[in-house]
């Protein structure tokens, strides 16, 4: 079975042909251009399913996959106000494919974060776990709650929203406002800002080789480099954010008896120098009773957990068809 | 259609019987007498059984709902760990009745905060709600997820221990030792414990004259009697919690999208001086997505709502059985 997964971004748009077994069969980018609308959007995406559909019998691709920032709907028909896409309200992208390819196409839409969760779950390191938890570390922290193989969605469908977990009552404020919430400490800019101040007056750092002058050009990646050359106080910094990313996840692991975490997005470059603190920090803060079976892991996918996730979305879909 | 109530405590068991819309008919109280071991506390159990179901037709009252504190495996049969039950490690609850009363008779236990938790979904202030967050605010803090009418239970059947969610990664540690769990805040006697101490040189509060020297016998009982009163100090603490609570609830709406609360417990009391600034530090720590129908409401049931919510295991398990 065969069907195709859209990881709708600001900039990009991936499209991939992704088989039940076999995973990503072809994969194209292309240019999102979103400063001209939703309708072009739309079309971009369908440009890139021809893409890579070429050559495919169209008649075994059965559906349209995509993931994408921004509020999905229960009936995953809609994504409303997606960031960076401006004019893009609330679209009924489902309904707007099919108006170009005939209402018998299967076309489900999900918010991007729990895609990259059924993208792990059924093609990633997330494939050993029933249920699990997704963390996505990136500009922002997404993560997606995998619940028996299946998504957990809430009331409305937006559901693991984890980048907004406060770890300090009294902490920074996010992108979204929320008090210390944990993106505030570990999403990509705040990370990197953190550093820049930590950093500054230590001569013992690498770093200030790797930027101009007063550290402005530091960003996670010439973190992450640095960490990975052996730089202590680098490695401090992503140590620090392990930490905090741990008492996050102790907190979920206690509200929600999910006790595997898989950690995606950029953060994998630097691998243990997070994850390791992570780890021990989970620990401490998960309930005693909760911490058998406590397991952390990093998605090694990259980026095309997102397509992958995306096409599952049509593999469920006919599975709960067959099911009635 | 009719089933008997059980709430197990380490003090006390009470017992109902419980019909489907009528709610509590008959309800009694024993004493446990934990130190006589699970053997005898069945027996107690029983006992109170049946002293309700007196004068009434057997045939009509279908099984036996445990709520008990401890952990309770996913099949609802076995309880371990009870805290307060000295010799108690894991006993099949199920089992043992049905060895005493017939292997025919339904028996469902349940963790006694998710007992509450489906007690005021079905007979209390969670009924008008699909989907809830239930708090119980006692010596610890208990938690219960009920999404669509049903209990969330994550992988073993433990999850909604909201009572150490961390709200602060360098915090005090609760009971388990979860570091700025806050059942270390505002668990009752965490409470009185820093109510103590923001009072003690406080001229201006009348805790002085309701207990002993040094405010010893400052419990949470007095601090509501007082704030009730009208004692600004001790009204300031309780704001202090509800402040606390409500960045909790924030964390977990954000990461369930389950946007409603139910708080009971012993908080009861001291009603709108919890929850008014609960309410607004919520709501602050809610992501702006997340702030539509937000709604925090107290449970009035009182102790009932554990009785209610473990007879109602029984009309729950009837109803599976008829969905086969």
């Amino acid at each position: 079975m065969r069907s195709l997964g859209v990881d709708l971004g600001g900039t990009n748009i991936k499209v991939g042909l992704v088989d039940q077994f076999d995973g990503v069969l072809e994969q194209t980018t292309l240019k999102t251009e979103a400063n001209k609308g939703p309708d072009h959007i739309i079309d971009q995406l369908l440009r890139g399913c021809d893409r890579v559909s070429e050559g495919y019998d169209a008649g075994t691709i059965h559906g349209i996959g995509i993931g994408s920032p921004g509020t999905v709907n229960l009936a995953r028909t809609t994504i409303a106000h997606p960031p960076n896409m401006p004019g893009w309200k609330v679209v009924n992208v489902a309904e707007a494919v099919q108006q170009r390819r005939g209402s018998e196409l299967r076309v489900v839409v999900e918010n991007d974060a729990n895609a990259a969760g059924l993208g792990s779950a059924f093609f990633g390191a997330g494939r050993p776990f029933d249920s699990f938890l997704m963390v996505t570390i990136g500009t922002g922290v997404g993560g997606a709650i995998i619940h028996e193989k299946r998504l957990f969605r809430g009331v409305s469908g937006a559901a693991g929203e984890f980048g907004h977990v406060s770890i300090d009552y009294e902490g920074p404020p996010s992108r979204a406002g929320t008090t210390g919430a944990i993106e505030a400490y570990i999403g990509k800019e705040f990370l990197s800002e953190y550093a820049r101040y930590r950093l500054l007056n230590r001569p013992d750092t690498a770093v200030h080789e790797m930027t101009g002058p007063d550290l402005e050009e530091l960003d996670s990646e010439i973190l992450y480099r640095a960490a990975l050359d052996g730089d202590k106080p680098a490695q401090e910094v992503l140590a620090w954010a392990g930490h905090k990313l741990g008492r996050m996840l102790g907190s979920l692991v206690n509200v929600l008896d999910i006790r595997k975490v898989v950690v995606g997005g950029g953060v994998s470059a630097a691998g243990a120098y997070i994850l390791d603190p992570a780890r021990e920090s989970l620990w401490d803060g998960a309930m005693p009773a909760f911490r058998a079976g406590l397991e952390l892991v990093q998605e090694t996918l990259g980026n095309e957990v997102g397509i992958l996730g995306a096409a599952h979305l049509i593999f469920e879909r006919i599975e709960d068809e067959k099911q009635g």
